[in-house]
């Protein structure tokens, strides 16, 4: 197999490369705004530890909402299922942004994948700890989970979230009026958006997901980071809701659950085979990797990969 | 006319004393959540400059949106009809925080009576100013339309709203998110906060709607304060988004225009014939005052006063 | 004033045959899509009995919406305050044919001007009668008040909405599947189509609105039409809700209650003063008539008539 | 495994059996509300032709809406891709029977399994046909997938859907009225109720499924149904949108893709492994069997099912 896929990886990266139709780079985030969307890096990651990689797959891109696969994971191993009384597990039909159903239904966001329910994440990891604190445990648990420490948070990212974030600080607002928010505002957008600006490359990011392609640990290093059933469970989510409005199609498409960032990237999971990394910064009308979700159509049809 | 009415204010004054349904003290406001729901006062001012009073009258309280109409009358003043390219002129059929409509209108508020809407006023009338001036400015054309130096800003009310007003913050940021709002979210809202802040009688807030009576001239200090047309303008804005979306029932129940704030005060216009100012804490569901709009109908009932 | 107004119509008419900016005849009414829209007529009727005319003025078009006024006045008449219970008195910020409240508030429609509201008026007058005969009483209503015997239902236009009224046969369903339809959908909508295919010209529509000019007596025939109290409360919801999500910019602009048609028509109403119909078929993107309601602002403005 | 898989049948159908948290039998069906709520059956079907059973298996009962993914692989059979243009492939976020979005999306229904959407396939499928010839195509198409032609339409049924189903003539006029339907109203529905009234019981259901289990043919005929990639498809739909608004919470609590109805049957799919139909008539509120659903949770946690 790993022969084939390493051709296969080529092929598509060789045609992608060509692609004159890329979306557009997202320009509400300034430093994403600059990216060269010329950019493609797409890593494969098997249990035995296999990495296959083509283009730019070891270049630092800011993985933005794919972090809030992350955020749930360390969420639910902190406070275990009580979160869900707290944020939904349903798709919303609504853009990634949107407060129209958040103010519908008093304050309970509809999945922890679009930026209201991510909010409530950050605010229960936050909980009576200082933001620092709060944003310096997602950093060590990311490292921790890919067994890397060259992992970083790009702060000057942070800040311009922070400073152009105005519909987040929308939806955070909303959701204190509503009561479903414990710290300030201000404090949860900070570590919300410490996390969103955490700077992987492709390689990493797939490593990251491992854990989810292999019930739960992480198989190099064999540490068990969830349980297997809570992996199923956020596989799950990232199948129903992990591409806002696009995610049925994505689901349709494609076949495997996955998660997609502003900044480009999504990983992708075929359960008990593969963790995958794909990075093309230029986004379709849903905000979702235009190449990336290409690459991982054109890779899971080639594979044969499909959890259907 | 003047002998009936004293005597129809008295009647309603006596009746409303002894009601037992008040409604509910606005409670988000903590300042305003420990009034005394048994305060009750009405005051009639005619162009000649006759008053009649009944009950607490000559009582301080907080205008709260009553201020909407004098920072409309404002705006319009230093910046024309140009406001309406950022705020519409159209009831919502929304509550007065919703934010509903505004994300599917693309940051354009229905009115400048829903808190969405005038917080655009107040960032028009902030314009390249600092906040402390645009306060400044208000409080001194307040004082000037009622030709009363007695009216203040209560600073720990404005105090109090901006840090509690998560979901006037939420609309702050969504209209900036929207490029609908030109100053900081924060000192928009402090402006906003202040104007709401504003404590007034209802004696003091009846001649304050003198103008409105008479085609835009305090008719007791011979001043003109607006255009005879805009005057018409703001009544009509009264008649149809002056409740919210309570705005329908109270024009067909009582039949003048009129502005609620959620302070309990209500301000009502006869044109041509007299300004209406009444005053009792307790809201209706809508977050009007529910004996103040009692009070009104069995006024304007009484009376035969009515536009229709 | 009779001079003078003569000397205004004539202006106005004048004026507006020359405009090219005429709007857009409704369409998806196959009858009424081939109307002229170089058509113009206007007519104002005095409580007196004077009766001024201008351009086509007794030509019959369809009044279309007009009806629901007189729906709701019939309505009144013989059922009383109870229709209440099952429409509402609130401008709905939607457009006319908007089914979306319709399901979030549970089948109660915001008022009785919007479609859906309508359609309970025509299931509240139908009860338990057949169609023809609620049909038949409605047109003796419509020349009892107008004390005119040439007013007809045009049963091709009636016909051609039953053929072609998707939108309103998906609210009359809705109404019925939420519990506020006592009828069967086609047999309500049967009546509706024929109230709104009632042909009228301006003189004898704009003697139809006499009544709400003059507290509810017909002043020609002196026959009392309805209490004048309603009358107050008919003229409020023309006010708030009689153009639709329009509603609010005609209150604005013009000042004085009115209901407008799809047909090109609107009657407006100047309480003790002045009733006047006029006519025009191209439609704003509101759906009432462009240059009908530039007439009737430049007709207010002109007289000086405004409630406010 | 088969013997495992008995011994889990049994204890779910015992366990099962003692629940006295039913839920609610559909009411608004009238030939459905009569249904002994203490029904319940099971049924798995493997490739291999092996049916292993439990409970009521072998009794029929209204299929419902599960019948939408056989409407649906028909479709795309008989018309291809093209049916895309006509209908969406995204997770709505509303209940079944919603018009919300339809009217603000402009007829093009979120998902062929909500009623919008399957209204929209029914008229694909009616084309130029007749209704009683695109009833009788169904029916066939339904012997066919499971060589068994011991499954009928149960008219009593259809007329009852046809006489009550107010939403849905709701639906299918808002869809007219938007340009989306091409038949009648009444013809579309006439034959989406005949397809909804599918009588089948549990062992008929799954073996109808065992296509959807094995690349799209049928194992145990060997004949092909759909093309493999078609069958990944309708599976991933059946995972992101089987379930209405309670989609996402099946795909986390369950983890195989999955069609409800309200007839109280589910019908399941472990690709590759087994197809599973379970049938218990009480409902959740989301409207899909509270039993079924918990049947298919026990089943596949015992039976370590899942496709994440």
């Amino acid at each position: 197999m790993k022969r084939r896929l390493n051709a296969v990886l080529s092929d598509i990266e060789a045609e992608l490369r060509e692609s004159t139709e890329r979306g557009e780079v997202a320009g509400y985030i300034p430093p994403l705004a600059g990216i060269d969307p010329a950019k493609f890096g797409i890593a494969v990651v098997l249990p035995d530890d296999t990495t296959l990689l083509a283009g730019d797959a070891d270049e630092k891109f800011s993985v933005q909402s794919i972090s809030k696969v992350f955020a749930l994971t360390l969420a639910l191993g902190n406070r275990g299922d009580s979160i869900w009384q707290r944020v939904g597990r349903e798709p919303s039909g609504d853009p990634f942004n949107s407060s129209v159903l958040l103010e519908l239904e008093k304050g309970i966001p509809r999945n922890p994948f679009i930026n209201a329910g991510a909010i409530v994440v950050a605010d229960i990891l936050l909980g009576a700890y200082q933001p620092r604190e709060t944003i310096g445990e997602f950093l060590r648990f990311m490292r921790f989970v890919t067994a890397d420490d060259d992992i970083y948070i790009d702060h000057h990212v942070a800040q311009a979230e922070n400073d152009s974030g105005f519909n987040n600080a929308a939806l955070a607002n909303l959701l204190k009026a509503n009561g479903n928010l414990d710290g300030a505002p201000a404090h949860v957008l900070g570590v919300y958006h410490h996390y969103c600006a955490l700077a992987m490359s492709c390689r990493q990011l797939a490593r990251a997901g491992l854990f989810l392609t292999s019930s739960g640990r992480n198989p190099i290093t064999d540490t068990r980071i969830v349980a297997a059933q809570r992996v199923r469970r956020i596989n799950a989510l990232m199948m129903t809701c992990g591409h806002y409005d696009g995610s049925g199609d994505f689901a349709f498409r494609v076949g495997i659950p996955a998660k997609s960032g502003v900044g480009g990237g999504i990983l992708a999971i075929v359960p008990g085979i593969a963790s995958i990394a794909v990075w093309s910064p230029g986004l379709n009308r849903h905000g979702n990797s235009l190449l990336g979700t290409q690459a991982l159509e054109m890779l899971c049809q080639q594979m044969n990969w499909s959890v259907f």
